[in-house]
C-alpha cells in the first residue's frame, strides 16, 4: 500500500489540491518533529494535547503517567487522532485575501492500545526516544522497575490519514501584480541552538557526538 | 479578574506545579505565536487542526472559508477549545525517565460565534492581521465584496483557560548525578530568515519597514 484510502474521515475537502495521501510522504512529515497535537474528548467537549511521540512503521508511541487523563480516555475510546504541523513560511500578498503559510501537516486516524508486554513496553520506550534524538538511549541510565510501572505507554495504529503541502510562492490575482505592495515570503524554522551542560559532571564532560549530531542537523 | 477560575475542565492535573491559570501569562502565551490547534468533533472523532488566529482582549478570531468543515462544525456546537504550544528545549536527563521538554502550552475553552456585521467582521480580520504582523494591513489591496463574503470569520469567547509552562534544567534523580552521563539541555526555538521578494515589482522595491521589523523580531 502505498497511499490511506480515502474516506469521508480523511478527505481534504477546503484546498484538496494540495492535499496527499501518500504514506511515505505523511511519513516523511512525522519523521521532522516529534511534538503532535492529539485530541480526545472530555465529557463531550473535544480538547487538543501537544504530546512528544514516536514513530515506526505505522505505529506511533506516546507514553505519560498512568494517571494522564488523555491517555486513559483515548484507552477508553479505543481510536484517536493525532495532528502534525511544520510551519515553513509567512506568504505574503499584494491583497489580506491571499495572505497565507507555507507549512507540511498530516492528521491521523486510528486505534489504539496500552502496551502490556515488557519487552513491547522496552522496544517501544526505545523507538519513542530514538524518534527524539537518534542515540540517546544507549548510555543514559537505565530504567528502574518503578518507573517503567509508573510508565504507561500508548500505541496508535494509523488506520488512515491524510497530509496538506502548501510549498509556492505568493498566489495573487492576475490583476494585483500591478499593485505598488511589497509581496514576498518569510520563511520560518525550528532550530536548535548550542547545547548547554548541566550542572555537575556534563560541565567538564565532552558533549556526546549524539547531541552534537542533533544540533549540527538542527541548527 | 486577573486568573481563570478553576474547574473540572481546565484543571491541570499532570504537572499541576508548572500550572498557570493567570489571564496576563497566558495571554503572553498567546501573543507569543499565531497557530493554534483547534478541536472539533466529526462524526463522534475528535480531531485537531492547526488553524491561524488572532486575539483581541479575551477573544480569539479564526477565519476560512464558508464552507470550512472544522468552522461550521464549530458553530453548530457554539463552542470550542483550542491549544498553543511553543517548544523551548529539550532536556536531556541521565535518565530516559527524566527526559523531557521546556515548553509553554495553553489550552482556552470557550464559546464561539459567526460575525455577521460588516463593520465587525472587519474588525476582526485586522486583528487578526495585525497579530500575525503588525503593520501589515495598512498599505495592501483592501477587500473586495465578493472575497469579504467568501470569508467566513468565527470569534472564540475565551471563558477558562489554563497553561502549563516547564523552563527549568533537567531534574535527575538525587542519585543520578554521579553517573557520567552527560546532561542537559537544547534550546529549540522558531525563527524567521530573511524575506524573500516575490517575482515582479516586488524585487527592485524597498522591503517595507513592517516587514523588516517582524524579521528582526524573530530572527
Amino acid at each position: 500500500m502505498k497511499e490511506y484510502k480515502k474516506s469521508k474521515l480523511n478527505s481534504v475537502k477546503r484546498g484538496a489540491n494540495r492535499a496527499t495521501y501518500d504514506i511515505e510522504k505523511i511519513n516523511t512529515i512525522l519523521d521532522a518533529g516529534f511534538i503532535g497535537y492529539v485530541s480526545y474528548n472530555f465529557q463531550g467537549k473535544a480538547i487538543a494535547i501537544p504530546m512528544a511521540y514516536g514513530r515506526k512503521g505505522n505505529k506511533i508511541i506516546l507514553h505519560g503517567s498512568n494517571a494522564n487523563r488523555m491517555l486513559t480516555s483515548l484507552l477508553e475510546a479505543k481510536e484517536m487522532s493525532m495532528t502534525v504541523m511544520h510551519l515553513d513560511a509567512l506568504v505574503l500578498a499584494r491583497s489580506g485575501f491571499h495572505h497565507s503559510v507555507n507549512y507540511r501537516s498530516a492528521t491521523l486516524f486510528g486505534t489504539c492500545k496500552k502496551i502490556e508486554d515488557k519487552e513491547e513496553k522496552n522496544d517501544a520506550l526505545f523507538c519513542f526516544m530514538e524518534h527524539m534524538m537518534k542515540g540517546r538511549w544507549n548510555g543514559i541510565r537505565e530504567m528502574n522497575n518503578e518507573e517503567f510501572e509508573r510508565t504507561l505507554v500508548v500505541e496508535m495504529t494509523i488506520e488512515t490519514a491524510s497530509a496538506k503541502i502548501r510549498d509556492v510562492g505568493v498566489a495573487d490575482e492576475p490583476e494585483d501584480y500591478n499593485l505598488d505592495v511589497w509581496a514576498g515570503l518569510i520563511p520560518i524554522k525550528q532550530i536548535a541552538t548550542y547545547p548547554i551542560p548541566d550542572k555537575g559532571k556534563p560541565e567538564s564532560m565532552e558533549i556526546p557526538q549524539h547531541v552534537l549530531d542533533y544540533y549540527e542537523q538542527n541548527k
